[in-house]
């Protein structure tokens, strides 16, 4: 019997660091850069105006006061985006705005505020100004050449907003992981349709593609399969001929039943099927599949167990951390805390119990939702965190500190 | 001067509650459900086997222990899926696959790690089984026409697989806020183009944009347009009459200065252009734009001021929550909390100064990453959170719990 941590080391090792891709900016979003990122420019380019008013030479306003006002002939307008750079004569201005370039003589700006109003032809400047006063100085914020953004910087909208100052179009990150979501059974039968005796919804592969999709993967859902061996061979077989995925994520067949397609159909194709410490989702599998991919490659394989909870606490204890570290962010995990406990728990000795539970702001405690069964879904739908219950004692008295994983939405 | 309250009042009226809109599962990913989901069918719809195992009368068993095993004649296979009921017949054994119906007759399911093996004809039990051991109840995670989730719950990957498992092939949501982004300035030009003296490249666009996406909202850019009203007002009425977006958000050209194309362009036309007492971002507007619309609609706008910093951080104050509450979400607001300052500080006496911050977990104190000015962008960058600075004491000690909010990636 496999630990936690021993399957998570299998699963992750299935996939490995995502290759790097050039993408747009908007593209990139939520992605992680995958190389430090330097700017081409300095920023800001250029010596540029914080304000609008009157660039000045300061000798020339420092003596003004407001009995004795400096008037200064206005000599060019300076709005932002104008591309010369007429020269400021000693005792006169420019009239300036925010953002355009002080030009070469002007060692300082007035704001319009400051100055007793512009005729069109002359300002009344009634207080000095001191010398690079309003200047935003050229590599003020960031040298040419200077690293921007570390890799690893997870991209979102003031990065992004950055590349763009800089001038980058696009930037390097690493490529979101494609997963192929396949659910197998022969009870299953999709939502919308009539139910019969003995039948339920399938559910996996929608939670499954959903969890994908959050944590930053590309899902593709394949419509599922009934517990049939050469049918569940096919259909990926032709699947795969499109190209394989960078993994493929079943659930269901993978216990101990006598009708365990995804175990009968895999278990001799490199995919090995072990138990795992732990409820829910003691049966898994993990491997690389050999001979169905296009051209024989191998193709990375994590199989599920079928219950709706073991399924989606088994993908966030496996897949999900490998996922997100194989796009390189620098959390993969979900954040982790430890609260007291709201109430005693039972827990089967020897493994480690993932209990669905929600956090009690108020009291600083967390409580179970819904028992240990993994036919439980409302109840997982209802949860804020999982409690992870270490395996060695099977008692947990309330008030005692247990680990707790935040499930954010 | 305005208060910042009051801006956020006045940008959030200008987002009513978006409309509801029926989705496929996955396509409801991150959106908040509109109305109570109810459920069609009992969860689980009909008694069934928690294990891989056998089906028999706890009746039959009482009595069986290793040294004096009960032997029970198998006379059917249930897998799962199986939509017939074959009655279980005293003094026999049905094989049954997890989630298979419990036959009629039946009461308890003895796992097959329990049997002592089965030859095809009969299975050896060799211990009793409680009467609805293994057995998971009709209705024990749902009944029919509960409340499965209620109205204002964020759809993540176990309230939608929740969804699918009862049946539901859709959910009715708040649509998603449209926003039309539109940068402003004659200084702009796109990434990866050239830049001369004077000019710098549009930022604001794709931050803003990538904001918006972030937010949870549909971004659509305009190429940025220079400080030009009638072109301003063209572009906008050419893309209005394909169309009327639920928000305009322009950057740029609302300031005190020659050329502020937006303000001069939609001070006639229903927006209000004020000060807010805050830092930075004082110049801002909104209000409901009439007469470029099609059919003479109305379209909501928010007009942000250009540096790149002042943008940004007016969409954090104004827009990010009231887009948020728009679609529904319960948690509007980025999460606050307070924190020492790790470094004391002044701030502009009478506003709100918003400094770029970072997080120290070990000290436990926050710091400002850059200093006040609005065109620092890689500082905003590298920002994990806003420190709001309370504008009434312009002075603030190291050590003094300041209010900070943290932006999450």
């Amino acid at each position: 019997m496999r630990t936690v941590s021993e399957h998570r080391a299998a699963v992750a090792a299935l996939l490995p660091r995502s290759p790097v891709e050039t993408r747009p900016l908007l593209g990139a979003l939520g992605l992680v850069l995958a190389e430090d990122l330097r700017s081409p420019i300095a920023l800001p380019p250029f010596d540029n105006s914080a304000m609008d008013g009157f660039a000045v030479r300061s000798v020339d306003v420092a003596c003004a006061t407001e009995r004795d006002p400096v008037r200064l002939p206005v000599a060019e307008d300076i709005p932002a985006g104008r591309t010369d750079s007429p020269p400021l004569l000693p005792g006169t201005a420019h009239r300036i705005m925010t953002g355009a370039a002080v030009p070469p003589g002007a060692d300082t700006v007035v704001p319009v505020e400051h100055t007793g109003g512009y005729a069109g032809a002359a300002v009344r400047i009634d207080r000095p100004a001191a010398p690079g006063a309003h200047v935003r100085r050229a590599g003020e914020d960031t040298a040419a050449g200077a690293v921007l953004l570390a890799a690893g910087t997870v991209l979102g909208a003031a990065q992004l907003g950055l590349a763009a100052a800089v001038g980058l179009p696009t930037v390097p990150v690493y490529r979101p992981v494609s997963v192929l979501v396949l659910s197998t059974g022969s009870e299953l039968v999709a939502p919308g349709e009539a139910l019969r005796h003995g039948q339920i919804y399938e559910s996996n592969g929608t939670m499954l593609a959903a969890a994908v999709t959050e944590a930053g993967g590309v899902a593709e859902q394949l419509r599922f399969v009934p517990d049939d061996v050469p049918e569940f061979l096919a259909r990926l077989a032709m699947r795969f001929a499109a190209g394989a995925p960078d993994l493929l994520l079943t659930s269901g067949g993978v216990s101990a039943g006598a009708f365990e397609v995804v175990k009968d159909a895999l278990a001799d194709r490199g995919v090995e099927f072990i138990r795992v410490a732990m409820q829910p989702g003691g049966p898994q599998g993990a491997g690389r599949l050999v001979g169905l991919g296009p051209d024989s490659a191998e193709v990375s394989v994590v199989t599920l167990p079928g219950n709706p909870v073991s399924s989606q606490v088994s993908f966030e204890v496996f897949v999900r951390p490998a996922l997100r570290a194989a796009m390189g962010h620098p959390r993969p995990d979900r954040p982790v805390v430890r609260v007291p406990l709201g109430e005693s728990l039972r827990s089967p000795a020897g493994k480690r119990q993932f209990r669905r539970g929600t956090l009690d702001a108020v009291a600083g405690t967390v409580r179970t939702v819904g028992g240990p069964g993994s036919h439980l879904l409302s109840a997982l739908a209802r949860a804020d965190c999982l409690i992870a219950l270490d395996g060695e004692r099977g008692e947990h008295r309330e008030g005692e500190d247990v680990e707790v994983w935040l499930l954010e939405r």
